[in-house]
């Protein structure tokens, strides 16, 4: 008997120009068009094995260890439902020998290797994985772009994920969806030295969810339209010239305005939405003051800081600016043994210690007390979505978690 | 000898249409209209008086009982310099007879009631005050409007500070700046019955100066003119229609939204400029909250906080609201004791006991230590500018500040 299995890893993306509107809730069509950097798979990933059986007697997922319903006419219905219906038309329909997985059920199972606590958004991770594990198992003759008119309808910048490198998620303009997709703007390889420093902030405060907050922006903000008809279109032209030029100044300029006027229509909204909290800010004020110094050197900005729907901050960066910013960073917030997760060793192993680089105005922030800022994870830019072996499967021989069963 | 002396008062004023941006740096012509709240003098207040002498070798000013500089070309000296052209132009020249005050120095004494630590801005009242006891010394023949000409050119707000209940400061188109000049929308009397508390907030982090900042916003952001042109007009007319009609819900809406926006368009700003901290941030879901059950009720908005260039809140309400929104806010800000100021008696001289009210989600904040909201000051709508007697002239009989003597 045939076991039709397959297991894929998926990476998480961070937008420099941000998504938020949509104008279609149930296609996920936005209101405009984005931009991210794929994070490394090595560092930050979600993982996702399924299966297709004829004995199987419906659909079942497992997300982290605990079985999740799979809700009628929810996100995740409909991209397993998309799934099957590309498996029957692309392949079963044309070759009419292939078996007939579209009408199995499936059993899907799925890992991420962050903890959802770090305040990460593994949904785009998540459906990435998923929908690049189902086209495995489907042997699905179609491109990323393709998939990633899936993976939109799971969440939206989950289509940024089915890419590596940098990534943009062209809104399209046909009603059904059909040409609001991801498209690869360049390679991992064209610009790896851009590498990432996630700030993992502590908030007592719950926020409002992305997606009750980017329809109240949309119903409420009076800004937002002149950002969507004006500002975006010019920026993400900017972005990706300065990704193709591998300009960094100019880079860094474009992913900070952006991020900035993402939270700032966020707050001209009714009622107001806060995402980022005064650790935030502080970290904005160290960037800040940080490419300043650079600017005075004749260096241009050396740092970027961008901040999604929660208070957590992703500094992009240079390679070879990473150390600098880790021990600028760590000297205003300190953090517990173990909470920088060093993955190209800059500290050799070491402890790290605080230093304030020539020339910067200490006076920009105050000095945190630990687990103000609770961890720091160093990644770069990474890959797209990885095929993994059977060794790697997270459905044992029954098609059951293999931590549970 | 005739001693030539005047001694006015003139008030606070707290924007719900925010004034951010000039046209013009050296007039301070604004790139919006914009629209106050004068508060009552009895509780916020500056006191200024002017005295004219042949004697005086120079120009001289004592602020808060400290003397300063009159920097030639400064906007104090631009104020003084305007007021002896009228003095002349609309005195002198007409009636030969008059004294020739317009050639004499003159010495400037002006007082703040308010500590400047409270952070609530002492320009507006300043120069308010000192274009007031100048118009009183010089026995001008000139409108509040005509004087709003000269305070703007001190301080922008301060045009809205030479007149009493709600104001607008009209923007105007004159290069000259003629009609960019304060108008009353309502006398106080129209709505006596709107009430405001002040929530002085700790701050750990210098500010931006408006100055500087408003500059830098429209220097830098991309969504600035679009509230210029599109969104302030129409607010102007929204705002000015609630005064008219006493309608709190709608004058609630728009002064929030406007607050939000202000605070949007600082963050749209390259560096991006902050002046609400996460205590601020609180207050507003306090406000947020509270207004959520008013309209569950069938109530309606009933409170509005507002935030200028710094992290206190202002809040308005109908007075019959107050009394249960101090206990809302000691709820969350545990206050020491004498640091409210209960100027209408609500507690009766008693201490001030937090209560949420009734169907109030108590997890939209935490509760603060102490401190982190320093002070309440509860005050309303008031009157403009006030003459003052001699008996509370701030100069003694040699035309020295009376308690440097």
């Amino acid at each position: 008997m045939t076991v039709y299995q397959a297991t894929a890893s998926a990476p998480v993306n961070i937008a420099c120009i941000k998504y938020w509107g949509k104008r279609d809730t149930k296609l996920i069509l936005p209101t405009n068009s984005s931009l991210s950097v794929t994070l490394d798979q090595d560092h930050l990933r979600s993982t996702t094995t399924s299966r297709a059986d004829a004995s199987f007697s419906k659909d079942r997922l497992w997300l982290n260890g605990k079985e999740e319903e799979i809700k009628e006419g929810g996100r995740m219905s409909t991209c397993i439902r998309e799934m099957k219906r590309l498996r029957k038309e692309e392949v079963e329909d044309k070759n009419p020998n292939e078996p007939k997985l579209s009408t199995f059920n499936v059993h899907i199972c799925s890992h991420n290797n962050f903890p959802t606590a770090a305040g990460l958004a593994s949904s785009a991770s998540g459906f990435a994985a998923l929908v690049s594990s189902l086209a495995n198992l489907y042997a699905l003759p179609v491109s990323a772009s393709d998939l990633s008119l899936i993976a939109r309808q799971g969440s939206g910048s989950a289509c940024r994920s089915l890419f590596g490198g940098f990534v943009a998620w062209q809104m399209g303009s046909n009603p059904t969806g059909v040409d609001s997709l991801a498209v690869q703007v360049a390679e991992q390889s064209h610009w790896p030295d851009i590498h990432a420093l996630i700030c993992v902030v502590s908030d007592d405060k719950k926020g409002t969810s992305s997606t009750s907050g980017m329809q109240r922006t949309v119903e409420t903000s009076a800004l937002l339209q002149h950002r969507i008809k004006e500002v975006v279109p010019r920026r993400m032209e900017e972005i990706s010239k300065a990704i193709m030029e591998r300009d960094f100044d100019a880079f860094a300029r474009v992913t900070m305005a952006d991020s900035n006027q993402f939270h700032a229509v966020a707050l001209d909204t009714e009622p107001p939405i806060f995402y980022m909290n005064d650790v935030s800010r502080a970290i904005i004020g160290l960037i800040v003051e940080y490419n300043r110094v650079g600017v005075e050197e004749g260096r241009g900005y050396r740092a970027a800081y961008t901040y999604d729907a929660g208070p957590n901050a992703v500094i992009y960066a240079p390679k070879e600016n990473v150390k600098e910013i880790v021990e600028l960073v760590v000297s205003y917030f300190p953090q517990r043994e173990g909470s920088f997760k060093d993955n190209f060793g800059l500290f050799g192993g070491g402890q790290v210690v605080g230093r304030i680089p020539a020339g910067f105005n200490e006076n920009v922030a105050k000095r945190f007390e630990v687990g103000a800022v609770k961890g720091l994870i160093h990644t770069r830019v990474g890959d797209g979505p990885r095929k993994l072996g059977d060794g790697e499967a997270l459905l044992n021989g029954e098609g059951l978690p293999k931590n549970l069963a």
